[in-house]
């Protein structure tokens, strides 16, 4: 059984992102018994350094725990590997060198999910920790796929996103909703089609509260589409 | 970091259940950030054979799959196995006796959870799988801790429990939901103070509808603190 397609998640960055990326990797696998469903190992280890920390303030290095995962998927048998954590595809590339397992990037399936949700180029909205937008990972991916990605100001994050982030991290899910709701609403006041969530505790606060009136692209489902896609090529 | 008290799931049985259990893990962990959260690795494999047709129907045995898992969760360096799936423990001598790592019964889990509900003995109701009432998994397991077990009948299996386990395998939670619940009613008519949702598909089909007006042990909560108890130990 191990030889054939078996995912890897590497997780825990949050625990609670991981369990909705593997809620949401059923949910959306057309099934009629389990077993239909799609084998899968998820290392969740929520012990990992704090990637934004060790982007911007100096933190301890996340890669050596990160690669200690992907060793523990290898062993595992995975076939490929899923990140439900945004601001870890800080250190992909240090990721797949050190893997003959191709890493399904989480930027890119949210460049397919946008395309899914009719939004094929121009400009977007993306919503992150400070250290997915400080080192600009969909600001560049997405620039070579037609689009133009505007993020909130300074004020927006320390005031919004970053304490909204934080309080899924905490399990207060619901009150992360009224400042993620707001902080999206300005980039489509600023010209923003589409928001793309792009820190996968984002998806699981704007749950929390009614539906968003602009097409808003969630990381989670859009890796889990992604990993579908590669366990049943 | 891997000698630590590193969770090990055997799952995929199926698979919503696994994921929920991983969520209900993270929710019920008290943590002010990710680092504070269990590690744990889930071995998500929907393909182990079906359980209760293996019990009942002589159909294929699951061991050797459930073997495979354990294997993967010692190399992962698991130091402790948690399964939720209610049914696959009618292997669990045999799972125990091939692994030095303790396993977490999930029923006595579910007892812990019915004395935290308020109910330390007396007559309570368990709906579960064919297979899991067959093998008499909690009335035998139960009587020693005060409780008798009434189950549904051969009827209400057949039209409300069964069919309604197979929907939540299929993603059709929602409609699983008003058999359950009747399935239920029909147990504290009969008596029962409380009823075990003793199939992990179980609580995921009552949580889609209205609250039950009598106390509910679900098993997925049950072995959730079961295993937040034995990783703060």
């Amino acid at each position: 059984m191990r030889e054939h397609r078996m995912l890897g998640v590497l997780g825990g960055m949050g625990p609670l992102a991981s369990a909705e990326f593997m809620r949401r990797l059923t949910l959306l696998t057309p099934a009629e018994r389990d077993q239909d469903h799609i084998p899968a190992v998820l290392w969740s280890d929520p012990r990992v350094p704090d990637r934004t920390a060790a982007r911007i303030a100096g933190g301890e290095d996340p890669l050596p725990a990160l690669l200690r995962g992907i060793r523990g998927l290898e062993a595992a048998g995975a076939g490929a590997i899923a990140i439900p954590c945004n601001t870890a595809h800080g250190w992909f590339e240090g990721m797949q060198a050190a893997t003959r397992l191709p890493i399904l990037h989480i930027v890119d399936a949210a460049a397919d999910e946008l395309a899914r949700l009719g939004v094929p180029r121009g400009t977007i909205g993306v919503m992150g920790t400070a250290g997915t937008l400080a080192m600009r990972l969909y600001q560049v991916r997405l620039a070579s796929r037609g689009y133009e990605c505007l993020v909130p100001t300074e004020a927006e994050m320390a005031e919004l996103v970053t304490p909204a982030i934080a309080e899924v991290k905490r399990n207060r899910i619901r009150d992360s909703y009224a400042p993620l709701a707001e902080a999206a609403r300005h980039l489509t006041a600023r010209g923003a089609r589409a928001v793309v969530l792009g820190c996968t505790e984002i998806p699981l606060g704007i749950a929390a509260g009614p539906a968003l009136p602009f097409p808003v692209c969630d990381t989670i489902d859009a890796l889990a589409r992604a990993a579908i896609g590669w366990a049943r090529a």
